[in-house]
């Protein structure tokens, strides 16, 4: 995937690989021969310039969200900064949802399983997958309740975006490392008050820190500088950080 | 290293590997017998319980967090994460400073430069670096600004946490790839007015964020469920995110 | 002006005090009857229950409020809180803009001159005062950096919406009460910074604080309770209160 | 009351009106002479400036606030902003707590009735509100529950600041004026949570918003502009409006 950023609008367009005619968008066309090029900045037909590169995975991150349910960046980067993993590390994730966690587990880490009950998002997860050349996920259409107590040793991380993170939190969970973290997702206060008694009445479990982050865009020109005005990024979730012993 | 949480007053305990005496501290003492065995719960002469396990990254930073100073983990999550980059990917840093930065980018990506002007600085690093087990990570007591120009080709992430980005935002750019990010952190929004200007000069330079993130905790009981007191998190800086092309 | 309040969508509807006709909204009808009886609660034809009450100045707000460039609640309210003003005070502001300070400060404290360049805002304005009944404020169609020297004395509360606060903090502000304020409100912190240079030259100005009040808010039913998604009030200035002597 | 701002530290310092000695602080002296006198910067014996001038109501609470449990004026302000009333308005709270909320609201508005059930508190309250001349506060040593059916009618504001306002909102709640507010001040969400249950189930009652107020100070220097570290104000509690029919 190739990314073109309007340096007039600002806005993001993304190109797949096989270039094979003009592209063109509301802001004019461009040449096939400028996007075969080696140039990094093109100029459309209306004269305006235009950015032009390889696609990273926040390119991807940015072209494939869509709705408030996709977990945030602000959130993921969070977790694994805070859960103290690392790229050797290997994470077991509840729902796979929209392949936003997942993909984003996979890039920093070594192994992915996660779990995911309908069929067809699996096929949406495994599709983006290979749409960004990640290998090291195992998807499981299956209840991650019922496979918790069966998964293989040392898990680093459980991640669970899931309504009711309690069925797995009631499971034995020693498959997740000693030190190891599960972090739980929740978008409502009330969940977390409902996870924090069964962490309470648990040996085994310590409850660490429950959290939320916030994000704040900034606007800064030569004579302005503010928050941005009705750009603030809502709220995603509390985040609850649970060590495993 | 391993670590012990108090049940009861939840102070995280540190301990060298080589565990040949009983721990004292000021909540009793533990037997070097159970810091030898395999238990996951150890019981004091105080009758207190502690949690009971190897140390992973986080309690690292934990233990070494020293003052404001150190870029936080709410940052470093978000600039991975919003930077585009993986476990493959190369990061050039400046200054090294007490290591947190260097640390969390060896811990996820391939491979890290890092920078520095304080000989003492570049010691700690690396002292902190062999404790982790990190040998992804080159150290270089130099001024960025002199050797961007010379580095290795293909820099995904080129992360200047200085008080002058300007200085290096000012040379050659070329050895970052095209598609990657320049992040600077900067604690005051004047120094990223500076930088805006110079950015908005440069053809190969597009400002694609300028944010911060904030953290707040909760505390939530049975009974009480609310934002902690007198525990939100300071400003620490704001990100400023620089598409290379 | 009356409220009716649809407890089925929450839309609030004003009317006119003379109500001599049926009152129709796209929830359905009210008839005249009910709205001339002295019922707490409304059944429109369409079965819906409405509350229905006598406006108050929250009401007028609401209704008026128009744009980002309102002056909130969540500052006005701030302000005369911070400043130390009481209902016996004297406060003069400048401009006037579309009345909202103005109303405010005409509902808490004694008497208030405004100051407005543009003279078909100053009808705004009186039109708006009329409508509820507000007699202690003077409007003047003047630039207050003309006149701030001329005023009354014992001003207790000098508040500063204007692009420039600098042309008027350039004046002799002896007419402003010792140990009263000026509160200038700003929405870019670089507006912030042109100011304190100048607060900092004078030997009578102090200045006390620099702040921004945000507003959070909060959805709980029954099973959820979290911050409102897509809802979060937006930056609106910087609050900078300066003390006089 | 007389305030000293000390132009080199910031400090505050109170002085009682009948000044017949020399002021002694940790940053020298100043004389009788002086502060008899009617000049607004005096020196001190160790030559440094001091800022000179009456006390306002600002200056008073800024002296008695004391610990977390103070309503903040950022509450307090958008609490009057928010709820439609004015200098008129007939105000009924409880508890009086310390005062703050009990002088806040006799510095605004007509008349004010405040509940308390510990007697020492009460006493403490009158000797404030003497303190500042304030003669618009009946402060009864009672349970609000007991007596909210026995009020004057139409009040304009009932403010609840205690720890079961349910015992309040299950009452006959006639006397709040129709389109009048009750307003909750609640630490912790799950409080928040058990009122609405009650609302839910009033025809009378309508609940309007649930918010918190954040306030960020911020340092503006001539080269640095950021938020300031440590100093972020904590969470103080979750505001609730519940409008009366």
């Amino acid at each position: 995937m190739k990314v073109l950023i309007s340096k007039k609008t600002g806005i993001f367009y993304y190109l797949n690989e096989n270039l094979n005619s003009d592209f063109h968008c509301k802001e004019g066309f461009i040449k096939k021969e400028d996007l075969l090029s080696n140039k990094k900045i093109l100029i459309s037909n209306t004269n305006r310039e235009f950015l032009f590169f390889k696609a990273n995975y926040y390119d991807f991150v940015k072209k494939y969200k869509r709705g408030p349910q996709i977990i945030t960046e602000k959130d993921l980067g969070y977790i694994i900064a805070r859960s103290g993993i690392s790229k050797d590390s290997f994470v077991v994730e509840a729902g796979s949802g929209s392949g936003a966690g997942t993909i984003f587990f996979a890039r920093f880490v070594n192994k992915v399983h996660s779990y995911e009950l309908k069929e067809e998002n699996i096929k949406i997860v495994q599709k983006n997958l290979d749409f960004v050349n990640l290998d090291n996920v195992i998807l499981k259409n299956a209840n991650l309740k019922d496979f918790i107590e069966k998964e293989e040793e040392n898990i680093d991380l459980l991640f669970l975006d899931m309504p009711n993170p309690d069925e797995v939190l009631n499971k034995n969970l020693s498959k997740v490392k000693k030190g190891g973290f599960i972090v739980c997702y929740l978008p409502s206060i009330f969940q977390v008050q409902k996870i924090t008694k069964i962490i309470s009445l648990r040996e085994d479990l310590y409850l660490e820190e429950i959290s939320e982050i916030n994000l704040r865009l900034w606007r800064v020109w030569e004579k302005v500088c503010r928050p941005e005005f009705k750009k603030e990024i809502d709220h995603s979730a509390f985040l609850v950080f649970i060590r495993c012993v």
